[in-house]
């Protein structure tokens, strides 16, 4: 095994565990054992604990970078079809596994928030990029005839975002994909829903 | 110190560090420590550390029937405006509390779905009694002229209180009320929003 493959396994087996059980609750001796890599060798890549789990939110957000690459660009879609195939991208993700595990990044900001500065200013960027793609989709529906959204798109998208985190936690908690659905009904047919032309009376 | 006082004063305790730490992250000794009764007296009340936590899941349910008490059944009010009361009171416990710890139910479900049966179940029953009474809110609210509210009451109890959830744990994130302003806004003002009547053109 070379170094890039231990850090690697590292990364991955570390990234699989403390999404299971959490941080906190993880030990790395647990990680490097399910990674089959020697403690000196973790020394080699990561400062201590603390190090692997903030590369472990870039780690994630690589993943979630890939998904929305997918989702974002495609210009078979219009805005709105975009951000909608990408939150059921990630409800597809989450019923296969049983909608166990839930988010990998609102795990750790639930967690972590009051424990480390640190997480909490690297989770709050990923959060906030997050919040960035989505406000670029409804910022480009706002000009699109037939997808006009009223609302503040910055506001709105930061009430997106934190609805969909809330709706995983229920998902994990009832074991159900009922909050999730709740959340495509609402937030699509209704909030972002296109305003009904005036009628005559 | 009796043995009632021993009792609450172990769940006094355990309920502040565990809401701030996490349960697996918090000793069984630090939450004696804190509140002084010693191990023997710990295991006369409750079975193990588990048990404790089960009975806090109770402990924060009682506080919270107290303060929905206060504003569900203030009879000076329109149902939204007592559901906007009782939230605005949970948003201004975060203030004072510069938007840490969250919500002590809110934190046991993402940290304890997935690793104890025993308190998904006790967390699910919390989160779908405070569902009900928002359902109570609504169905009440469509009765009034003035307050109708178009949207699924079961659905859309579920979507509010999952939205509130992501926004509390984005506050703690972000240390700021800009989440929970976002969820009032777009809640409020939009999702609840009386339909206008329609304008003859």
């Amino acid at each position: 095994m070379n170094k890039i493959d231990a850090r690697q396994r590292i990364l991955d087996a570390g990234a699989e565990i403390i999404h299971a059980k959490g941080f906190n609750n993880t030990g790395l001796k647990e990680i490097l054992d399910a990674a089959g890599v020697p403690k000196g060798s973790f020394y080699f890549h990561f400062k201590n604990k603390e190090d692997l789990g903030l590369q472990l939110i870039d780690h994630h957000g690589a993943a979630f970078r890939k998904l929305a690459g997918e989702c974002f660009f495609d210009q078979t879609r219009l805005p709105l079809g975009r951000l909608r195939r990408f939150f059921e991208a990630l409800a597809e993700m989450l019923e296969r596994n049983g909608f166990r595990l839930g988010c990998p990044i609102g795990n750790l900001a639930q967690e972590m928030s009051d424990l480390s500065p640190a997480f909490r200013d690297r989770l709050a960027k990923a959060m906030g990029w997050m919040q960035g793609l989505i406000v670029h989709q409804l910022e480009e529906a706002r000009m699109i005839e037939g997808q006009r959204v009223e609302a503040d798109p910055a506001e709105t998208a930061r009430f997106i975002l934190n609805s969909w985190q809330g709706a995983v936690m229920a998902a994990k908690l009832e074991k159900s994909r009922a909050p999730l659905d709740a959340f495509f009904h609402i937030v699509f047919n209704t909030l972002l829903a296109p305003k009904q032309p005036t009628q005559n009376q």
